[in-house]
């Protein structure tokens, strides 16, 4: 467990962060590698002190995540050092799929248009600026599959060392990622949990104390990059918060921080303050959480994962309860799916918009679906789903069902012989 | 060969776009589904009318291709109805890999994040408004993997049917996409020489006669979607031309448009008049543009592919000669590198940029590498080399080379004896 640092924090330069605070007590700490209160173990979140931020000082900036650097941990300057500028991705209206399932107002918020293709370029794109204001050389994590591809990516551009660690199952595609732009990539024989308590360790150990791990100790900084889903979709909604949102739950951070967001553009005055309910999704193989919120409880017993959403495969989601919270609080739920139903939901939203996302993106989509059946979404209020990664990463998912109709000769009798 | 229609074209809403005119001959057609002129057999090229065309309305316009509706074969109000919405991809300040290659300023154009994440989005976009303006409902193409994805995507957002073919042996990643998103996928036992002729029977043929072909019968609509690529570096560096930009050739559409691009934006005085360099980069195991060029001849002979850049692997590149013409006229060059030196190139980029390119992208990075090494690209001069695919395409041109530094036991003992 790290400790708060006494250490002089002058020369840190995190724009408008000023403190962390713990979520659980709210002690507050000087901005630090830290990520976990020494009082009470609570995580620890970044404070602020925003000052005014008006939507058009937004529109002027950059068409990624940076136009919003006035709301991060980051500095002002932060588009003046190498980094992969991820962000500001399609906010695709989906009428045909909306029409598919018969509701009236439907998004998709597709993050597989980010520079390595999910979400997690965002989160990592903070951990870079923590890891310059900290001084640390090496880029760390553990992870599902995302996180190692973004943190080796980033670290390159960064001129950063880089070492991630990931379960040795993963899918191939995710494998070659995350070794492709260098670096060192460490199969671990075990689960993700198992990576994640490995990676604790290190932190503890000479080995690992000055390196950046992007989820560990450097998880608040982290964490806040996934705000940024929030911002453009009410910016790209016209500045309005959806009325339902869908969104997937491996540790929990991203939706705990989706919710955060949307409560701070309200806290500023830049959208209109209204009622939003966020709805969680995970894998019938891997839903700690989902079974939490359907036996009433507030404690989530960790699960042994076993689903082709490997990418969601977190057994022990550290922000797991704060979902619950949330998804109680808003007027939400939590939903889980079967790997069939994930399968069906890629091909679905596949055949229905041309975005061909990833299981993860199987997941949202297919809780959608079922919640809709079940009218527990309201289909007449204005929906958006998350797609936070590519299907070119989890091709086996759907390769037995996407195949050739056919393999020709190349003449006109075959061809005929195949459509008749 | 399909014959120029004497059809009523009063209901067609092409925008800027008047004509059709001879890329050899001059004559001049109304638009129609015809791709090549009934008195010489030259290619047919789209002839506008453009207007006053300015920087301020082009930054109004949205984020995307669209941005430069006024440019395109395309209605003012196309985005108004359902279509992929492509283009404004990164350009990317490569100062790592400029000062590996020991060059002054470069930047990567990097198309892998379109929605497909091959550049093949953008001149699909052109296709889906043609078969909209001509009424067709199905939408085909010969590929060599990037533009059937591309194609069934765009048709299953726009509502139209889809039927796509390729060569039987293309990359895994590339059936796949091909076939999720819907439509029909045929698989020919051949070439991608072998599929186009195949093609061109077809439309030739009651079966195909009233389906839109991208890079057939709408070749002309379809090729001008590249332009995009020219205006989008262009706007991005400020309004300003690069000095050099090295550009990979199948069939050798893209460079030509793209230099015809530049020749709009200056003649509509968006940017300052200055001299550029073009570069053809092609894979050695496909280089009939790069053999003719080194031969200094200007006819150039097919030649049967053997190369992982399957993707450029036409063997009978229909836009070759004006190719030879560009690269000879603008002071450039037609360039070839092995399939090592692709490999090679796609590391290089991913380690220094976090870019994770397909083997196009090594072809051009190769290329680039090689003439500089060579002394034939001028180390001083503002550079765009173009990476147009994505490397989750093509795993297997790395993967052997792209492992995991280790795989083991999630111990810090086992750690210690991996990285000693
Ligand atoms: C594609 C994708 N979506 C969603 C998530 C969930 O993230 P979180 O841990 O913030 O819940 C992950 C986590 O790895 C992911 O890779
Ligand atoms: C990734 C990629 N880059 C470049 C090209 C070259 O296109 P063109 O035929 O316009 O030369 C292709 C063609 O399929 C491609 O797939
Ligand atoms: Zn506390
Ligand atoms: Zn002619």
């Amino acid at each position: 467990m790290a400790l708060a640092t006494t250490e002089n924090t002058t020369s840190l330069d995190f724009g408008p962060a000023v403190a962390l605070s713990c979520r659980e007590c709210g002690a507050r700490y000087d901005l630090g590698p830290i990520f976990a209160c020494i009082e009470c173990f609570g995580p620890l979140e970044i404070a602020y002190d925003f000052g005014r931020v008006t939507r058009e000082q937004i529109a002027e900036g950059p068409t990624n995540i940076w136009r919003y650097r006035s709301l991060l941990p980051v500095p002002v300057d932060v588009t003046s050092k190498p980094n992969m500028a991820p962000g500001w991705t399609k906010l695709v209206k989906a009428d045909n799929l909306a029409r598919e399932l018969g509701i009236r107002s439907l998004h998709v918020k597709d993050d597989s248009g980010n520079p390595t293709h999910s979400f997690k370029d965002r989160v990592v794109a903070m951990a870079v600026e923590a890891a310059r204001n900290f001084g640390f050389h090496t880029l760390s994590c553990s992870s599902t599959g995302n996180l190692a591809g973004a943190v080796t990516a980033a670290a390159a551009r960064a001129g950063l060392d880089a070492c991630v660690f990931i379960p040795a199952d993963l899918e191939e595609a995710k494998i070659v990622m995350a070794s492709v732009y260098g670096g060192r990539l460490i199969a671990i024989e075990g689960t993700y949990d198992d990576v994640n308590r490995f990676c604790s360790e290190l932190i503890g150990d000479e080995l690992g104390d000055q390196w950046g791990f992007a989820n560990v100790n450097l998880r608040p900084y982290y964490a806040e990059g996934s705000k940024t889903l929030a911002y453009e979709i009410a910016e790209q909604l016209g500045w309005r918060i959806p009325d339902q949102i869908v969104i997937p739950v491996a540790s929990g951070s991203q939706l705990t921080k989706i919710d955060k967001a949307f409560k701070e553009l309200i806290g500023l005055g830049l959208v209109e303050e209204k009622p939003y309910k966020i709805f969680a999704a995970q894998a019938e193989g891997c839903s700690p959480v989902s079974t939490a919120y359907k036996a009433g409880l507030d404690v989530i017993r960790p699960v042994k994962p076993d689903t082709i959403a490997k990418s969601l495969a977190i057994g022990n989601p550290a922000d797991g309860p704060y979902v619950l919270d949330i998804a109680r609080r808003t007027g939400g739920a939590v939903e889980d799916v079967t790997d069939t139903e994930i399968v069906d939901a890629i091909r679905l939203l596949a055949r229905t918009e041309g975005i061909f996302a990833e299981t993860a993106g199987g997941v949202t989509v297919g809780v959608l679906r079922k919640l809709v059946a079940a009218g527990r979404l309201d289909p007449d209020a204005e929906t958006v789903v998350l797609n936070t990664g590519d299907g070119l990463k989890t091709l086996d998912a759907v390769a037995g069902q996407a195949r050739p109709t056919a393999v020709i000769r190349p003449s006109l009798d075959a061809f005929r012989a195949v459509i008749a």
